[in-house]
């Protein structure tokens, strides 16, 4: 392989001189904006509205603690600071992961390590990471496979499908709807189609018949968090996608990020987003005098679901 | 019980001097608005549009060939009409069994009995089987059931509650959304709330999870089409959620039709709708070049799968 072009998604945030862009994923496929982001609140409030998502969150966290820095560096009560954003962050969205992030970042500083280095090291190594989990699953993956996906895994789909190809593997897609916020349907079938790839969309109730008849031979999801047991959480939906392969003997990858301290999927807090989300259709929201609405963002699948986890250190 | 009050979709078409009145279920729950249908034609176009759905087009087609009767009676070439008419509507949806439906009018004809007699005789007996419908499933529920449901039974829900309500019991519901036309949400939820009961929207993709934090202990669905060995075509979605309440050992009762001439679920058609109709969200359209849709609009659940089948000579 040459020179790998990305998905839009692959590394959605970009740092500039005064400020940190990071591509607003509520709004592809139809437009695709950047947010300026100047300081840390604004990057916690862009995650909070899910602006940005997946390892989006990763990268903006990242480059807010560098801009922290960069800002403060010298200055007395650097580490309060710090410790101010991590703990902002922490709280953001239950279900994810940051203090495993601002944990890293507050200990390069104690150590002594300066951010300014620390921070683009770990960006470096996070972009090759990720490639690397894309040739894994490339590697896993045999001519004329059809695979099945849920939600978004942030370019990776794209990437791998690239270096199947370059193995003379020709793979097609099928990506659920994933509603409410129907990143299936605005990110990945967008960004596989952007990228040439064969995709069909479907709906998220579909996926028990596309496998009855055949259609799907194997299914490839992210996660959100990964328990040391090996259970994930991961967008709503994940689970019976999950149940469901089990039952038609169809093998479920899963693209992991590091551990987190959670030990099992129990340990996870699961996300209850506002029920007005589950109104909106596209820019319009419904009303239903009276109807309640019930959103947990994220669902845990027990490792014994999985057939196998792509790892960070792969 | 004294006298029942019923959903609008209970029996969304009225006959009228001059024409037949249809719910136009497309445009609810923002309009409740009917559509005037003079001839079997429009009657045709408005089930191909699904304007009129399960029981709707079951009345229509019914009323729509009493007025052809009333107008053609004592002319040359009746039974010609009416046979045309038959085959126009046979072939409106491939997954309905029409077919059952035209082949009683035309032997009706055949025998003899007037169709102005015949089809309100029919009609009658169809309101009161499906009272009795929903009073089977009430006498099946339990005092404070949790009871998910998928798509719309036209009004059976609401009053299968009335009846249980009438009976000490209550009972709170779950509708699924039914993505793309979104039954669950605009219909279902909808008429559920108008009649006083709890009840929660969900996506199509939190089912299991649902099951899992034990949220349901009953489903109940529909069926478009009953096979001769109790398999049952249903809205897409139906099968999924058979198989999810089967692995957490949750009771699947449908209301069905009479049996349709098909041995098993094998002989039944599955009606693949537009792609287009998938990147539908409310009025709006997404644009995503380049990506495919796929659309079955109904899937097939095996008998096997279903606790209880709730049948019309119940």
């Amino acid at each position: 392989m040459k020179k790998i072009e990305f998905s839009p998604l692959f590394w959605p945030v970009k740092l500039e001189k005064e400020s940190i862009l990071v591509l607003d994923e509520t709004n592809l496929p139809e437009k695709e904006n950047y947010l300026k982001i100047t300081n840390y609140r604004q990057a916690v409030s862009a995650i909070k509205k899910m602006k940005a998502r997946a390892v989006g969150q990763v990268i903006l966290l990242m480059y807010a603690f560098l801009r922290l820095y960069q800002e403060n560096k010298g200055k007395k009560g650097l580490e309060v600071t710090l410790q101010k954003a991590a703990f902002e962050f922490n709280r953001a969205r239950p279900t994810l992961s940051f203090k495993f992030l601002t944990d890293m970042v507050l200990s390069w500083h104690s150590q002594g390590r300066p951010l300014d280095k620390a921070i683009p090291a770990f960006l470096t190594n996070l972009k090759q990471k990720r490639i690397n989990q894309a040739r894994q699953l490339a590697d896993l993956l045999q001519g004329q496979d059809k695979v099945l996906t849920h939600c978004n895994v942030s370019g990776l789909l794209p990437l791998a499908a690239k270096i199947a190809k370059s193995q003379g593997k020709k793979i097609i897609f099928y990506a659920t709807e994933t509603r409410p916020y129907l990143q299936g349907m605005r990110l990945t079938a967008w960004e596989l189609a952007l990228a040439g790839f064969n995709v069909t969309l479907i709906c998220d109730n579909m996926v028990a018949w596309l496998m009855q008849e055949g259609k799907v031979n194997k299914v490839v999801v992210g996660a959100d968090n990964l328990a040391q047991n090996g259970d994930i959480a991961n967008k709503i939906g994940t689970f019976q996608i999950a149940l469901l392969a089990k039952k038609f003997k169809i093998p479920f990858y899963v693209f992991c990020p590091p551990a987190s301290s959670a030990k099992s999927g129990k340990d996870i807090n699961i996300e209850i987003r506002p029920e007005r989300e589950l109104f909106k259709l596209g820019k319009k929201v419904m009303k239903l005098k009276g109807v309640k609405g019930y959103y947990p963002a994220f669902d845990i699948t027990p490792a014994k679901l999985i057939s196998k986890h792509i790892h960070w250190e792969g």
